[in-house]
């Protein structure tokens, strides 16, 4: 395949300098003259009637610049969802209850912290506790406490609203109270199915709540100016989708919103949401005239912010003898806590990371997005992946032992292909899973280990302390989905002394965006990578962007980018035609000049012709433009996900073994190697496709093994990174990641996603080598060493045998 | 004429909240955190060879980050002008020599201001001194010192430089030494007309050094990101020239280089050269990796920025009997001071607002800049024409005196009209210049005044203490004119909730540009002031512009604005054509709405359609677009001013009349009145457009009376407030200001120029009305006290007649 000289390679990243000098702006580290401190009085209570809220005291304390309640935003409602049929449900500060122990009652603006903590302490507040309720099967039941006002869900119109193919027959639990979403897709007829199926099995997995961990706490510093602008630096994913909803949650025009980016300490979906701190620094900022900073402590930023759902997982399977996948049938509920944040999404997107794997001929899908009085879930890297791939592929484990296969085999025979057209319409127009499994396969040994079945059986028996195991698992990830601004555009500016500027609304949040973009910039334009300075991340400086969500940085900002620099050429290379006199391809690039081919000394510097243009145009540089949706089927505008059922227009895949040794005295699961063979299509930059893998991989271990947000009655039990149990850079073990290129013919150069595809199979692969090497079965997240110590000493499983 | 419902209205300004608020941000409130404090040590010296600067021990104070001296910036140069002919003179740091008093010799950047002054004084240096000279005729001179090497000034091409049309007949003063530029101008055959001429008189006139009197001082922020991208906050006139000369001379590329301009407390033409300050914070921030904040104390912004070349005029001229003027030479010798600054463009200036007023069939110019050890000088308001127009209008009086006539009569008869073709090709499209001589005179009494010469003679020979005179002057001016980068672009973008931003590389320094570019693009769209957002003064974020200088604002940006205005609307009127079935003709546009004209039920919202237009555009809003060169027939790249000899596509006109009143006693000139007709074209903002006359003609008056920089060995004895004599507020007299509307066929609604036209003709006026009163003709500016008391008591004029 065609190589290249600037993508491809593993080249030093743009804003590398800045951060490891420790030179990098982050939120926290902007000020302003006169700039006062904001802080929430949070509620205490899981579930209270909010009878009162005196600030009398509070707004006498001298330093204190203004204290709000319900009474100062009433009326404002927004949230990530926010349509006729899953309306806002969020407010910037409780009003009629509080729905968690987090949840925001009161804000305070003073000129210092210890003041505004002062003011804090002073606010009194009256509450009626209410009956709360915290686990979603329960929140279900026809007797819970109603969490928000009931609403309409069923209406004939639901089946319509995402545009995928559904059917209508009835829900199970069509009943279930407290539900914020619901989603229900079917194709094919899986009872009959299942019937035509030789084996058929059910099962119900869960997984916890876990935290996204970035290292920088959220903040937000705004600054009203007095004739109605509001400037705002925050630490975002999308700069675009920011200003859109903090606009209308102010009711401003967005003309009249600058959202600023400062570098971004790591999100991994945890920075997506309008959340109540953003919101208040604005409005406060507008009501007092000054520059209003909040910045979270790390125990708000766990208890306050997002966390992944925690979900309960049924999933029943019927397989021919040969692993052949007939029928799946699969209910999705997720706990979204207190608000609905994006539950409705993640229960939807369930089965779109189900379809795209495995081929399932008769499927129904059904997703429960409920209501608790836990903190507010939101999306985490590869939001409802994880946690579907968990299920789906610790049962075809548990189906092969069954039939006495290798669970590789099954999955390579019902491996989604090049060319298949998912149910919903999308068409994999590249595809290198079968690849992917076999690489795995040969990589991590998997053929010489798994393949005796008698040597696993003995020395899963054997009286040997330390066991281990070789467990495997496969993902799939969009390149991008249809969200608001539902597309991404890009500027590429030709000065007039040969350097360039390119402008991209994409937000550089550690994943190397800005890097990536230049590199594409440079590659199209014929030049070399310091060549381009990248501006990005202010929404009035750069052009529109779809944001980092849904992995479409590469493929759509990257589509974007190299139609800019493609423009940009195509005017450079009409004016070279005129000046050198010669045919479009007679002409060859080479140190920023072009000549004519074969004669090499008639030739022009693209500065001159950047000067010629700026003669003959008063005075502009070139500009070249380029924009790309996310979906290029997707009727994207005004209503939201007008995406004719589509997901995404390119799948990227990923296959992922793990290697592991559980020490039988203790229950520690030591993770030896994970195997990681990934296909996103084309590596633009090697080594940031790779820090993207091995994130991915340290964070899927973390969440496999000891990542859990611990909850009593609604109060996080370990809200610090202390007791937060997130791997650290030592527990880190060997990480093989390798490439399956299959150059997808929509992506800029044929690049595919990479950020969140890794992270999904990880889960499913630890369980599954947990199992072969001690022959249990965990179906549980995480698996701590407590689980695993009282597994081997279960009194039904002497031999390790049984599920957990 | 046709009337607008938003251009012409006298509408608060976009800025005046953040203003009278005291909550607009000018450099000095900037600060970054680590930020370094700049200070420059500075020759002491008019003239001396520079033998060591010894740094050592400032270098060790605790608290210094850097020190630099010419060695780190060895073979840096730049200047206003750098072209083959005249080569950039001016060094960062002193290299071989020092030139002036304040000619910087070392800089510092420390921790805090007043480590930074400590350092400065540690800093050892030896000097040599050389006879310094301060007389720009004796600087002419054969035997004169050398302040720069010498150069070759005369060559063939000389001639065609600016590419007007010009004479290579030998100048007067070929031979001169320290000319830093030089201009020769000839039309006609000047000694012909003389010797046709009824009377010919030559005069010499002289003015003096001004200062700008920005209230805001001089100040620098830079901060080099690592990675090597320079961000600037700086107080300037043009963002664009700035980038370009700073960029080129710390040798980085224009993408590397972003210029922010905070509110500017004052310009006047001060703020448009690189200066030292602002290279070295670039420097240090580069050398020392943290933001380095310089800012002038009062002092230095008189000694060391710039000020308004004094000037010696010599003037010859020719007239019929009827007061027709058949020839004219003047020698026009401006003192730049120690570097060139802008000299050889004033002296080239000197001309170009000459002869825009009266037309001269027989012309002979020459100009000559010269090198003295006074400070630098620069542009200042109007540049060069304060001084032409002193000269020539009160050498028209002069003339009216002896012939009988009345200045008035002498003016109308040659004052140029609408259509004239300049000497260089520049066609008058509008021209209310005539029509300005009448109003004022009417608005003034200027007949019923000076009509009655008997009268005038018998007042002014009485033995009344105070005597009371009036006199007249004629001006012109552009409406910008080619200098780098050469044009001007505008963006309107149109956003998805029908707000609109304006994006503008205009500087906003008080003169009102935003507002009144607001008003333009509100009023081309149909919409109100309050809907369109502006966003102007940063590299970045905005079109390039040419910059505000030569007064092109209104004229040169209007018509990008207003063309960036109306591409979006077309953008938008297409859509509704389609949405709406009808006719282009038959729509109106009512309340954001487009409407059928007769059936206004069928309307559409311009919201509607920029949401249909992102639907279609991937996400992009409608982006109007506009550009305007200075000078329409310039080919101006990539060499300056390549403007095939023109000046400027329109020129303003004003007449300005002074009416004064002389203590005899005391000498001290009261005004009473003034008076100014001007032809703006047509007044985008009255409010504005008011506040630009007054402010002209206050900056004016003091000029004519108080202000002068004074020297002594070529050090500054007024480098202060309270020592300069600048008017106050409570000075100012009753300002009559009317308009000539002429509607330039070019303008954007028929505007010209506004900001600097009227300052000129105000020091003739004053000059003329004392004469009217005293019988005294002063050739020397300023006119104080102690000039007119000494005139009043000198022998050879008993009566008060004479010429001083």
């Amino acid at each position: 395949m065609k190589e290249y000289d600037i993508i491809g390679k593993p080249l030093p990243r743009v804003d590398g300098i800045e951060k490891v000098t420790g030179q990098a702006k982050f939120t926290v580290d902007m000020a302003m003259r006169g700039m006062l401190f904001g802080k929430f009085l949070r509620s205490p209570h899981p579930h209270a009637k909010l009878l009162s809220v005196n600030v009398e005291k509070a707004k006498k304390l001298p330093g204190v610049k203004a204290v709000i309640t319900r009474d100062d935003v009433a009326g404002i409602r927004y949230a990530f969802v926010d349509t006729p049929r899953y309306p806002a449900d969020e407010t910037p500060l409780a009003v009629d209850k509080v729905r968690y122990i987090g949840d925001e009652v009161a804000a305070v603006a003073a000129i210092d912290p210890d003041t505004a903590e002062e003011a804090i302490r002073l606010i009194e507040v009256e509450y009626k506790p209410l009956t709360p309720v915290f686990d979603p099967e329960e929140a279900m039941e026809t007797g819970a406490p109603d969490i928000h006002e009931p609403f309409e869900l069923g209406s004939k119109t639901e089946w319509e609203d995402w545009g995928v193919r559904r059917d209508r027959r009835a829900l199970d639990w069509r009943d279930a109270k407290n539900l914020s979403g619901r989603t229900s897709v079917v194709f094919g007829d899986v009872e009959k199915g299942f019937a035509q199926s030789d084996y058929v099995r059910e099962d119900r997995f869960e997984t916890k709540a876990t935290a996204h961990c970035a290292l920088e706490p959220h903040a937000a510093l705004a600054s009203f100016e007095p004739s109605g602008k509001l400037s705002m630096y925050l630490s975002s994913m999308g700069i675009f989708y920011k200003r859109f909803i903090l606009a209308k949650a102010l009711g401003l025009p967005i003309s009249r919103v600058r959202i600023l980016k400062t570098y971004v300490g790591g999100a991994f979906g945890g920075k997506i949401d309008l959340f109540p701190y953003e919101f208040c620094a604005a409005f406060l900022s507008r009501m007092t005239g000054k520059p209003v900073r909040f910045e979270l402590e790390r125990e708000e930023v766990f208890t306050s912010t997002r966390q992944r759902h925690p979900t309960i997982i049924h999933i029943k399977t019927g397989v021919k003898k040969d692993g052949t996948i007939l029928a799946q049938k699969t209910k999705f509920i997720a706990d979204n806590g207190a608000y609905r944040g994006s539950g409705a999404i993640v229960v939807y997107l369930g089965h779109a990371f189900s379809i795209p794997v495995y081929s399932v001929p008769n499927y129904h899908y059904e997703g429960y997005s409920v209501y608790t009085n836990n903190p507010i879930r939101g999306p985490q890297r590869a939001h409802g992946s994880p946690q579907i791939r968990f299920a789906v592929d610790s049962q075809i484990e548990m189906i092969a032992e069954e039939l006495g296969l290798d669970p590789l085999e099954i999955m390579l025979k019902n491996a989604r292909k090049k060319d298949d057209i998912l149910p919903n319409g999308d068409v994999l127009k590249s595809c290198g899973l079968s690849k992917c499994l076999e690489k795995a396969a040969q990589t991590s040994g998997w053929k010489e280990w798994r393949g005796d079945r008698a040597k696993r059986t003995q020395e899963r028996e054997s009286t040997s302390r330390y066991k281990r195991g070789l467990g495997m698992s496969a993902c799939s990830m969009f390149s991008g989905a249809p969200f608001y601004p539902f597309a991404s555009s890009a500027l590429v500016k030709l000065h007039d002394d040969g350097s360039v500027t390119l402008y991209i609304g994409a937000t550089e949040m550690g994943q190397g965006s800005d890097t990536t973009m230049a590199q594409v910039a440079a590659q199209e334009l014929g030049l070399q990578l310091e060549d381009i300075r990248v501006v990005s991340g202010d929404t009035e400086l750069c052009p529109i962007d779809h944001g980092q969500f849904l992995s479409g940085g590469a493929f759509v900002t990257g589509n974007a980018v190299r139609l800019a620099a493609a423009d940009a050429k195509s005017q450079l290379l009409k004016l070279a035609v005129e000046i050198l006199g010669a045919d479009e391809p007679d002409l060859g690039t080479k140190e920023k000049r072009f000549y004519v081919r074969g004669n090499s000394d008639k030739s022009v510097a693209y500065a001159e012709l950047i000067q010629l243009s700026v003669q003959r145009n008063n005075g502009n540089p070139i500009i070249g433009k380029g924009s790309m949706k996310a979906v290029q089927e997707a009727e994207f505008y005004p209503s939201l996900a007008k995406a004719k059922g589509h997901f995404t227009d390119a799948y990227g895949f990923a296959v992922q073994v793990a290697e592991v040794e559980v020490d039988t005295q203790t229950g520690l699961v030591n993770i030896l190697k994970t195997v990681t063979y990934h296909d996103c299509g084309y590596p633009l930059n090697l080594s940031i496709v790779e820090g993207q893998v091995h994130g991915n991989v340290s964070m899927g271990l973390g969440q496999a093994l000891w990542e859990e947000i611990l909850l009593e009655g609604g109060q996080i039990q370990n809200p610090t990174f202390l007791d937060y149990r997130a791997p650290l850079a030592t527990e880190t073990p060997k990480m093989i990641s390798g490439m399956v290129e299959t150059r997808d013919p929509g992506g800029p150069y044929g690049a595919k996603e990479v950020g969140e595809g890794s992270i999904s199979g990880i889960l499913a692969a630890v369980a599954n080598a947990i199992y072969d090497a001690i022959g249990i079965r965990f179906t549980r997240l995480p698996i701590t060493p407590e689980k695993v110590l009282e597994a081997l000493t279960l009194p039904l499983s002497p031999k390790g045998k049984g599920k957990v």
